[in-house]
């Protein structure tokens, strides 16, 4: 290529039949369709669904930018990115039922398959995807469904929220999953979506006084950060030694938090290595940070790149918008800022001296570790 | 000085008069003094007041490393610290009724004094301290209080929680309080004490599982990213420009997360910049974390520490222990990895060609900031 190569690892997608999902419902997610033909409301946290708001103003607008393919690639296009590896936005599958789970799974994953495969053979840009796994439904559907996405051309890995089955990413029955995906070696991209309880930042009247700024800016981040804490306690990285997870946001703040946790297991009385009665991890938090965790760089600072780089290491990080989310209020024909701040970010963190590096983050991480076959 | 002066800004200690004043209490905190002469426990977080343990074995034994001032210097003998700005620890004065408030913030802020000043006249080590406030009085019993903490000859600042007046430190009627730490230019040092509902974690039965690792290394410090953020968007540092504040736990997680708050701000439609009803704060985080925000260096690992520096500044931020908190397991004699971790963490993260930045972190800044009077 005569240019830097440029992936986008952390950037959504609701595909038409996701819409379809979300718009039969009438409790958070759904989309809400407000009369006179204005753009549709997305009504995705509990926090948006304010009775007090009328449902035509609840939430947020969704726009074509969430399902029509070609805004996406007039963004990649605006914003000089050559190809973006899209996953389904929160809350994924979370809230489907049972029965119903592995049907919409197969649905949308041949959905973003198929997307990818038409960009791919007509434009000048490239999709790849991370599927989205029916975690309602039994494991050995989740495992089967793993199983199938590995056979997918386009498919890179797969998405997933804090949840699990219901019970936190510690859950002793994700085992079979984790199995699945340490097998395949797809990897798993660990995505907020369910924030801190409200009480966190001091109730509903205090977080709505400021917007969507305390849950998006702090909750995310932390639900993150305590997600992988608990895998990492309960000993899952001990147990499968290869699983590869790409953490959004930078890991939230686990490079940031990575020596405090590091201390504070170290410090517990309840673990064996103290003489408690808990086996605690095996590993630490630096070598998994090293071995098993890929982070995004989304966000928004070279002070958090500095901490990411130097927790992970800088083969670590891999470029991301987070598109849709954070377009642009004031000028719609603008870069985004939410992207230009990120890209200012990278080349702050590593200077101008260390194009290489930039390389690697910008895009050079992305093709070797998830294989997209760029020369 | 013959060698580089070490002050440590985040040492604590529970006087006599505070030790008396939670033995006297059978709620959380308190002091439970077992039989047969073990140490007397303290119970300090609601998680530690499990009904299910014996009260003998609740919460953490508290030795005399926390009220005997003689094991505080040779704490600091053992680890090379000059001199140690100390402080109450948690949960300072939150919990007292509010009219015996004025008088337990007298009396333990001149102890706090009386000890600063015996240890300084006939000791080889020097100690300054953070005072407490009478948080639960009337705000002109606070403003009082302050005001006579400045004419102490050894008080430097005071301490504070995150709970202010019971509702947060974006409370309005905090701004008389915010008033006089600007007019005396007393730091406030920022500590967390009150963690994160236990919902976050995914309930007590998860974080039992884990002991005490998720509410202290990830709880303790969102609490405080939480509280200095709900300042920054309620305008408390556009209304007091001049107000100084220490964060604890190197700002909790504030320098990896200020570019993601940045631009959450930048895109909350809430606020008045973007078409809003709310005000919404006029500085931005960068230029409050350069002008009124100091950084303890608490933070266990060059990687946090970079995104500190790179967030703050090197001439902003101030090594610190947490004594007596996170004392070793093992081998009482050795130096405590808590305070080893954090010492390498400052050479690592400047490298041994940059002294005078370590330098100026070990003890250089704190002179400067806290007017310790070291030539």
């Amino acid at each position: 290529m005569s240019r830097q190569l440029i992936v986008d690892v952390h950037t959504h997608v609701y595909p038409p039949s996701y819409m379809a999902l979300l718009r039969a419902r009438k409790t958070v997610p759904y989309i809400h369709d407000p009369a006179e033909g204005a753009d549709p409301r997305l009504i995705i946290l509990s926090s948006d669904d304010d009775p007090a708001t009328p449902p035509d103003e609840r939430g947020r607008p969704v726009d074509a930018s969430y399902s029509d393919i070609n805004v996406k690639l007039d963004f990649m296009k605006k914003h000089d990115i050559d190809c973006s590896v899209i996953s389904l936005a929160n809350p994924w599958l979370d809230f489907v039922p049972k029965d119903e789970a592995q049907e919409w799974a197969e649905r949308i994953n041949n959905d973003l398959e198929s997307t990818c495969a038409d960009v791919n053979s007509e434009k000048d840009k490239s999709l790849f995807a991370f599927g989205a796994l029916p975690l309602s439904a039994p494991s050995s559907i989740v495992v089967a469904e793993i199983k199938r996405l590995r056979t997918l051309p386009h498919i890179r890995g797969v998405i997933m929220g804090t949840s699990g089955l219901g019970k936190g990413l510690d859950d002793p029955d994700l085992d079979a999953i984790w199995g699945a995906l340490e097998e395949t070696q797809l990897l798993l991209f660990l995505h907020p979506h369910y924030g801190l309880p409200s009480e966190a930042f001091g109730g509903p009247e205090v977080i709505a006084r400021y917007g969507h700024v305390l849950p998006l800016a702090l909750g995310f981040p932390l639900e993150t950060t305590i997600a992988v804490t608990r895998m990492l306690l309960s000993g899952v990285f001990d147990r499968f030694e290869r699983l590869q997870v790409l953490l959004a946001h930078s890991g939230g703040t686990l490079p940031f938090l990575a020596g405090r946790i590091e201390s504070c297991v170290l410090h517990e009385r309840k673990f064996v290595a103290n003489g408690g009665d808990t086996p605690g991890p095996k590993r630490g938090v630096w070598d998994v940070l090293k071995t098993n965790i890929f982070l995004d760089a989304v966000v928004y600072g070279s002070a958090g790149l500095q901490a990411a780089v130097a927790a992970g290491s800088h083969d670590r990080l891999m470029f991301g918008t987070d598109h849709p989310f954070f377009p642009p209020l004031h000028d719609e024909d603008e870069k985004w800022p939410s992207v230009t701040t990120n890209y200012k970010a990278i080349d702050s963190c590593f200077g101008e001296k260390d194009s290489e590096s930039i390389g690697m983050v910008l895009g050079g991480n992305a093709n070797r570790i998830l294989k997209l076959g760029f020369d």
